[in-house]
C-alpha cells in the first residue's frame, strides 16, 4: 500500500484553520441571501451577493490549493508519485 | 424618480423560490465541509467540495440571471431604460 | 419567417469594429507565443501569456455581448421574441 | 546564482510541440473570427466562435500546466525551491 492510497497528506493545520474561518464567513453570507430572498429584492442586487460568495470561496480554493502544492506537490518527486499526484490535481483544477 | 431608480424589478417569485431551494442544498453542503475541516481531510477532497458548492452557486446565479434577462432586460427598450440596465449587467457579469 | 430565423440582428458596426481591431491585437499577440514556443520557453511564461491572448478575448466578448444586449436582447419584448434571445444568451453565458 | 534565477526549467519538448500545434490550429480561428467580422454577422455566432477559441487555449493551458507540474513543481523540494515555484504558479493560476 503506498502512501496516497493511505491519504496520509493532510491538509496543513494552519491552512485547515484559515479555511475554515473563511467557510464560516462565507456560510453567514450565504444565510443573508437566504434572507434576501425572503423578501422582494431585485435581481442584480441577488446576482451581487452571489458574486462575493464566489470570490470568498475562491479565496478558500486558493488558501487549500497553495497549501496542497507547498506541503505534497513540491515533495512529489521525493515520494515517487508525481504521476498521480499531477493527474489528481489537474483534474481538480479543470472545474475551477 | 424613475422606475429604476425605485427598484421596482423584483426577482420573479418562481425563480425566487428555485433560487431558495437551492441555496439552502448550498449551505447544507457548506457546512458538510466546515465539518470535514474539524478532522483531517485530504486537500484534494476539500477542493472538489468547494468546486460542488461552486456549481451550485453558478446554477443559482444562472436561474437568477436567466429570470432577470426575461422579466426586466427584454423590456428595457419599452421601458426606456436599456442603457442602465445593459450596464449595470455587464459590470455584475464581468464578475462572473 | 419570424426575425430572429433571418438573423438581421447584426452585429453593430461599431462594436464590429473595436472588437475587430482587438482581435487583430490578439492574433498578434498569439503569434508571439507561437515565436517563443520556437525556443525553449519558461512554462511560467508561457502560461501569463496565454492568460493575456485570454484576457483580451474575454474583452472582446464583452464588446459584442454589451452590443447584443444594447441592439437586440432590451428590444426582445417589443420584437416579441424574448423566450428565443434569452435562451440563446443563457446557452452562450454558460461557456464563459 | 540559483537554478531558477538562471530559468533552465524550460518546457518539455513533447508538450510544447503540443502546445504550438494546437495554438497554430487557435490562431486559424480566430483568423476565421476575423473574415466573419468583415460581413455582418449575427452577436450569438461572433459569441460562439470567441468562446471556442478560449476553450482551444484552455485546453493549452491545461498542456503547459501539467507538464510544468510534472517536471518542475514536483521537483521543487528536490530542488530547494519550493516556496518560489509555488507563489510563482498561484500567482499565473489567479487569472485563470
Amino acid at each position: 500500500m503506498n502512501a496516497v492510497q493511505e491519504h496520509p497528506l493532510h491538509l496543513d493545520p494552519k491552512a485547515r484553520k484559515d479555511a475554515r474561518n473563511r467557510l464560516l464567513s462565507a456560510k453567514g453570507h450565504l444565510e443573508g441571501i437566504l434572507k434576501m430572498l425572503e423578501g422582494e429584492p431585485y435581481c442584480v442586487d441577488v446576482l451581487k451577493q452571489i458574486s462575493a460568495v464566489q470570490g470568498a470561496l475562491d479565496k478558500v480554493g486558493q488558501i487549500v490549493l497553495k497549501s496542497h502544492l507547498e506541503h505534497h506537490v513540491a515533495s512529489a518527486a521525493q515520494r515517487g508519485d508525481t504521476a498521480r499526484m499531477v493527474d489528481e490535481l489537474m483534474e481538480v483544477l479543470k472545474y475551477r
